[in-house]
């Protein structure tokens, strides 16, 4: 295509990534295919090209940019001097329910780009995106430690537990809605589970 | 191929089941290939054919055998009376730890096969493993409410929180083993990982 032909609206990048979010959102995938893209966003699929160089592109840039507001949102909290820690990690929590209901194919979008990506990218993905959140949970359970609030428990071990735990609920949607005719995608349901997590994880880590 | 040409040594179909389960733990993938599963066991690949129709039945064969074992295992622990219901939960949650460790795959080959199989197979996976797993927990968990040394937690989204949290860490390796040359698939960390849930979990539902 040549580049007198495109014709990209303002905000189209965002809408784009924002449709392939959506899509992925709701068919509870890990892919997308280009022409329902360019369906659903009213887009030339050419645009696609354009902005990440092929769907591969367009899916690092999507995961780059969920992660980017994760771990943006965490040193945030890490970073706040004005709560106490157990208030933060309760609100941390929250926050991981919520974003896994935002975007429950999180997790497996990962796995799959470091599955697929040579070692230098795998590599980026994991400095980029893992790592800053192990010395977010590493900073966030010392302060409770030392102010005596939380048992000591391995930061690393206690990502897995939170982030599973909720991980799971999302991702066992299709099972759910296939065997049981439940969807677990409803605010409700977002809400209770929400609820049950913070209660059962706050009272598995907090010193008595 | 003729019949006459098969010669399946005893044990051939057992001897298949394990070996495709070790290849997918190893692997960390929910798939084989047919010429790997010949050469790992000695078995000619037509025996696949002869037992299990194809590819797809092996695959279901596998499913069946490890979740049919999870099913008697759990029911056995709901049924002894001679343990109390604190017992009986730590000792669960230490065998869920375990199951994973042994076969990782087992979430992600379950959804799977649920993806691929028509709406009676999918209901008959649901049916068969799921809807006990659901009933044990709220037999379980009933016997600990009412014995006052739970608080009263939703046995389905309990259900989740605990394999989640376990699922999570054993299909992560890829991503630790890539990114940070760790391999989570080690007794070592296996028993750490253990303690650390059965610690965590029992401290969020136990009665103060």
């Amino acid at each position: 295509m040549a580049e007198g032909d495109l014709s990209a609206p303002p905000g189209a990048r965002t809408l784009l990534l924002d449709t392939a979010s959506a899509i992925m959102r709701e068919g509870d995938v890990v892919d997308i295919s280009l022409s329902e893209l360019s369906l659903r966003s009213g887009l030339n699929s050419a645009l696609v090209k354009y902005y990440f160089g092929n769907k591969a592109g367009l899916l690092k840039a999507l995961l780059d940019r969920d992660w980017q507001a994760i771990v943006t949102s965490v040193d945030a909290l890490v970073q706040k001097g004005d709560m106490t820690p157990e208030a933060k990690l309760r609100r941390h929590i929250s926050k991981v329910v919520d974003t896994f209901y935002a975007i429950p194919y999180l997790n497996r979008l990962t796995m799959r780009l470091v599955r697929e990506s040579d070692d230098a990218e795998a590599r980026r993905i994991a400095d980029s995106y893992l790592s800053p959140m192990y010395r977010a949970y590493d900073a966030l359970i010392e302060e409770g430690v030392s102010a005596g609030v939380f048992r000591k428990v391995d930061p690393q071990l206690f990502y897995f537990t939170v982030t599973g735990a909720v991980d799971r609920f999302f991702s066992v949607r299709l099972v759910l809605k296939h065997c049981f005719d439940q969807d677990t995608l409803t605010e409700e349901l977002r809400d209770r589970y929400r609820e049950h997590t913070v209660d059962i994880i706050m009272a598995g880590i907090l010193a008595r």
